[in-house]
């Protein structure tokens, strides 16, 4: 049997029609435009569920289920979207207004979540029963996957790692705290402590992008020229990274850790420093419980994959 | 039927005989002498089961399985103490040598995770799926219940909530990292906060208490009776032990937090403390997934019913 998988974002509603085995058999996009009122928008979910259904060359009965990815705070047992700033919805009955239309179960939960469980069933985790997935973007996300199933805590509302302390009283965050792992370990502070570099050693092949410009690639694209203050912001934020990573091992043990989002693309130059970090600061130390880190495999499909394994 | 529950320590054994419905039949206790060998613990460990079976007006026959708590790395699935320290055991195999002697299951988990267990089945926290143990002694100890189970992870290493981050690079900790949260919040970090402010503040009612004679009591008599020093200790004292709470609580949004140790005989006045941090710093504020915080009820029995109970 087959199983619809949908990762609502902000910009885009991306379906996915799911084989048994997590394979994607038909993808399509459509933009959320997310201002509009969010009938409209789960109206345009539910043709878009017909179109690659469709595209699959199946019909809706077909399908067992459906399962919804969706940003901000999700109460997976009553399938309301609680809270999701960017896209506008609170206490958004999702999965009712859906299942109304289509008379198959429809079940919810955070995108972070599906990631990490589209990774579990299918992507570079496959097989593990106890993991997480981490993703540096804006912010640092996460999924919790414990005995092969999401772990959210109670209203759905945890797994939010980023959100735990590396620095008592230490940078602000976007959660109101101060000293979150996310505002040291994100994208987003990757950029800051690379624009930092820039104003601290003006002779650094650093200063040679505009700051505006500054992305999460500039440091380590000097750093890998050999320019030393970009190697120090790259050996600072891969220790932030692994502290963090040190937390989640020492609180979860899981088998394995995936790390999401763009700066993953820096692969092995990233995650040795990691995995020695890891291994120097855990619990037990090299006799600790240490996972195997490495890059999620899916990008962007986990969501749908992980939808729809809901 | 009955189940017998062994609670392991470093000073002593205690063995219970548990009703189906988490009673304390019988319920002995036998000095562990650690120095000797493990074999001769473990026959004194069995002896001991003998003595409550009979205690209870029961036979062996009558106990469908053995739990045990130990100290240390326990790893539950070869039913192996992997490293006990202060019981000098080092890959102990006790789950066979006891069930070789009984020809009943043996199993077992380390001794947090037991007392966690027994608060979920029969104490603070019956009736909760997901819920955590915080023991605040010479450490920080702790252990998770997820979805009735407790939840350690890869060999069984998980649920150090002592070792994750309060501030980076900050106190020394036990395990050889710096600034964990049991270098804050601990009993031990408690007297050492105290006695500095006795340095600080020799016109406190701190001053009073010889330095060696600070225990865990101290500074909470103090401040009870009016002194700034002491209060200010308090506060400070209870942000540390709150901050690592908030951390549990966007972590994994459990539906109750308990507090055990001695620490705790404190109640409300520290409690009090505690829910106003977490309740203005956690992910979403006082719309956040808030658990309720309590006291664990079980004291020392926590042990050996969650042991029976595994």
């Amino acid at each position: 049997m087959f199983r619809v998988g949908i990762d609502l974002g902000g910009t885009n509603i991306a379906v996915g029609i799911i084989s048994g085995s997590h394979e994607i058999l038909s993808k399509i996009s459509v933009p959320t435009f997310a201002a509009r009122p969010w009938q409209d928008v789960v109206s345009d979910m539910g043709d878009a569920v017909e179109e690659a259904t469709a595209q699959a060359g199946l019909s809706l009965s077909d399908c067992t289920q459906i399962g919804i990815g969706s940003p901000g705070t999700c109460d997976s047992q009553q399938g309301v979207v609680v809270r999701a700033y960017n896209l506008g919805w609170y206490n958004v009955p999702v999965c009712q207004t859906l299942a109304q239309r289509f008379h198959v179960p429809v079940k919810l939960s955070n995108d972070a979540n599906c990631a990490a469980l589209g990774e579990a069933v299918a992507g570079a985790a496959a097989g593990c029963r106890d993991m997480v997935l981490i993703t540096l973007g804006t912010g640092v996300g996460s999924g919790i996957i414990i005995d092969g199933k999401i772990y959210a805590g109670m209203r759905s509302a945890g797994a939010e790692l980023g959100h735990t302390l590396l620095v008592l009283d230490g940078e602000p965050c976007t959660c109101g705290r101060h000293g979150c792992w996310e505002a040291y370990a994100s994208a987003t502070a990757l950029i800051r402590q690379t624009r930092q570099a820039q104003s601290a050693h003006p002779e650094s092949l650093l200063a040679h992008t505009p700051p505006q410009k500054v992305n999460g690639r500039t440091t380590f694209d000097a750093a890998k020229a050999g320019d030393q203050a970009a190697l120090e912001v790259v050996h600072t934020y891969a220790r932030y990274l692994a502290a963090g990573l040190t937390n989640v091992v020492n609180a979860l043990a899981p088998e394995m850790i995936l790390l999401g989002g763009g700066i993953c693309n820096q692969g092995e130059f990233l995650l040795s420093l990691l995995r020695d970090y890891v291994t120097e600061n855990c619990f037990g130390k090299k006799e600790g419980a240490i996972p195997a880190i490495r890059v999620a495999q899916l990008g962007n499909d986990a969501g749908i994959i992980g939808a729809a394994a809901l």
